[in-house]
C-alpha cells in the first residue's frame, strides 16, 4: 500500500549565507513525499494554487508519487519566505502567505483509505485528527507539528500525539510543549502525554529517539557544505517512514535503522537548495552513506 | 608508567539553576587526574596555595594520585567563580583569581620524565611546550586549550597543536581558531595546521573525533539531571587518556572506545557539584554505563 502523506506543498524563497533560492519548490509534504519515494510508493494529499508550475508536478510524477489527492484550487500556492544566518539550525521566517493552504481540508480519496503507513505533516491538529478518522486501519502513523500549534491548540495537539505511533518534533518544540529545559525530562513528559514513540530532532546534532525506557541517539551526518537546511526535518521523516514501509520491520532494530536512513536522506537535502540534491540522488548513494553512518557511530564492531 | 597530568588545581565557586557550590574542589588537572585514576596510575604536576585544604589532598591521595609534583607555594590557590544558566553548555565567568597559578612554571620531577602518557591541561601554550621538552619519549600526548590562548598566542599554540597526538578542544574554540563556521571545515583546517588527531567537544551534544579521513561521532549520555557541567570536558579527557593508558590500544577501535569511556566519565561528573559524583563512583558503574552507551548508539548490532 505504500505511504500516504498529508501536508503542504509550497513555493519557497530562501536565503542562506551561501546563496538564495527564489520561488523554488518547497513544502513539508513535498520533502516528505520525495524522500519516502526512494523507498516505497507514495500517495500525496495536498493543495496547490493556479500558479503552481507544471514542472513541479512533472517532478513529483517522475518520483512515482501518486497525485490523485493533490487538488488545484483557485488562488495562489502557499508561499514561505525565510532566511538562515550562519547558525543554520534556526530559520527566520520573513513572510508566510498561506493562500489556498488557508482553507485546506484534506479529503482522503477512497482508494487511499486502506493505507498502512500515514504521515501527518505539520498542519492544524484538528485537520490531523480528521485525517486519522478517514484512514481505516493504518499500521503505522507519524505526525509532525510546530510552535504555532503548541501555543494555540495544545489540547487538540495532545489528542493527536496520543493517537499516532511516532511523534517527530524538534528540540525547541519539545521544550515548549512541556516547559522542561532538560531534554530527557521533556521527552518523559511527552511520553506521559500518551506519545508511544518520540523522535526529537536537534538540527546539526542529529536526533534522539525515545521508546519506553530505551533511548537511541543518531548524530547528523557531518558535512563540509550545508547550503540550505530547509526541509531537512521533513526529508528525515520521509526517509524514516519510507524505510519502515519498505521493510515492515517495526522491531527496535528496524526502527533505529529507519532513523538512520532518515538521517541519511536529510544529509543529502541540505547539500543544495530546495529539493535539488534529491533530484539527482540514486539508491546506491543512499546505501553508501548508510554504510558511512555506521562507520561514523559504531565503536564496538567497526 | 601511567599518566602524567599537568594543569591547574583550583577552588571553585559555581552557581547553576539547580544550586550552588561554594569554595569546592576544582581545576582542570583535578578533574583530569581524578577521572584518569579510575583506569591507571596518575602523576600530577600542579600548584596550590597555603589555603588549599588538607581534605582535598587526602581525596586526591585516596584516588592513588601521586602528588610528588604538586607544589605548595606561599599565597592563595587559584580561584574560579562562575555561573551557568539553563543553557548548561556555556559558563559565564564571574571572577578569576589566578593567585599562585599566575607564576606556575611546571617542573617535571625526574621520576616522571619517562612517562608514556602525557596530558597538558589548559595552561599557557609556552608552558605546554616547556613540559613537552621535559618529557623524554612519550607514547601518547594530548592537550587542551582555551579561547584566551587562541586570541593571545595563536602561533605558539599552533606549535603545541602540531606537537601532540590528540588536540581536545570545544566547538567554539575550533571555530575561533580557524574562523570557519562549519565544524567539519574547521576540523580540516586544524588538521592542516598539523594536528594529528582532533577531538571536538560539543557539550550536551557529545564529541566528534577526526583522524585522517575518518570521523567518529559520540553523543553525550542523555541525563535527566545535569546539576553542574563544570569539569565535564576535563573529566572526558581524563577518562579518554586513562583508558588509552590502561589498554595501550591505539587502533581506531581502541581510540573510539576510549572516547566512549571519556564520555561515560563526563556523564557522571555533571550529575553532582564539583567532583562529588566521582567520589562515590566505582568501576562497575562505569562498565554498566559503557554498555548503555552501546545500546544508545548502535543500530546494526543491538
Amino acid at each position: 500500500m505504500g505511504i500516504l502523506v498529508v501536508g503542504s506543498v509550497a513555493i519557497d524563497s530562501v536565503e542562506t549565507p551561501f546563496g538564495r533560492g527564489e520561488n523554488v519548490l518547497g513544502g513539508s509534504a513535498t520533502y516528505f513525499a520525495t524522500s519516502a519515494s526512494f523507498f516505497t510508493d507514495v500517495n500525496l494529499v495536498a493543495v496547490v494554487g493556479e500558479d503552481f508550475p507544471q514542472e513541479h508536478i512533472d517532478f513529483l510524477r517522475s518520483r512515482n508519487i501518486d497525485l490523485t489527492g493533490l487538488s488545484r484550487e483557485s488562488g495562489k500556492t502557499f508561499h514561505w519566505k525565510g532566511r538562515y544566518g550562519y547558525d543554520l539550525n534556526e530559520a527566520q521566517t520573513l513572510d508566510t502567505q498561506l493562500n489556498v493552504f488557508q482553507t485546506f481540508r484534506p479529503k482522503i480519496p477512497a482508494e487511499y483509505a486502506n493505507t498502512d503507513y500515514l504521515i501527518l505533516a505539520n498542519i492544524d491538529p484538528d485537520l490531523q485528527l480528521e485525517v486519522l478518522s478517514q484512514v481505516k486501519t493504518p499500521k503505522v502513523t507519524a505526525c509532525d507539528t510546530m510552535n504555532f500549534w503548541i501555543s494555540s491548540k495544545p489540547e487538540v495537539l495532545k489528542k493527536v500525539i496520543s493517537s499516532v505511533d511516532f511523534l517527530i518534533i524538534n528540540e525547541g518544540e519539545a521544550r515548549q510543549l512541556t516547559t522542561e529545559t532538560n531534554l530527557v525530562k521533556a521527552a518523559r513528559a511527552i511520553q506521559a502525554m500518551g506519545a508511544k514513540n518520540l523522535i526529537i530532532k536537534r538540527g546539526e546534532y542529529g536526533v534522539l529517539y525515545f521508546s519506553g525506557n530505551s533511548i537511541f541517539a543518531a548524530p547528523a551526518y557531518p558535512l563540509e557544505s550545508v547550503f540550505d537546511p530547509t526541509g531537512a526535518g521533513d526529508t528525515f521523516a520521509g526517509g524514516f517512514m519510507g524505510y519502515l514501509a519498505n521493510t515492515g520491520n517495526l522491531s527496535e532494530e528496524g526502527v533505529r535503522q529507519a532513523i538512520v536512513y532518515g538521517s541519511v536522506m536529510a544529509s543529502f537535502t541540505v547539500e543544495e537548495f530546495s529539493l535539488n540534491r534529491l533530484r539527482r540522488l540514486d539508491y546506491e548513494q543512499i546505501e553508501a552513506r548508510y554504510k558511512s553512518f555506521k562507520r561514523l557511530t559504531h565503536f564496538d564492531t567497526l
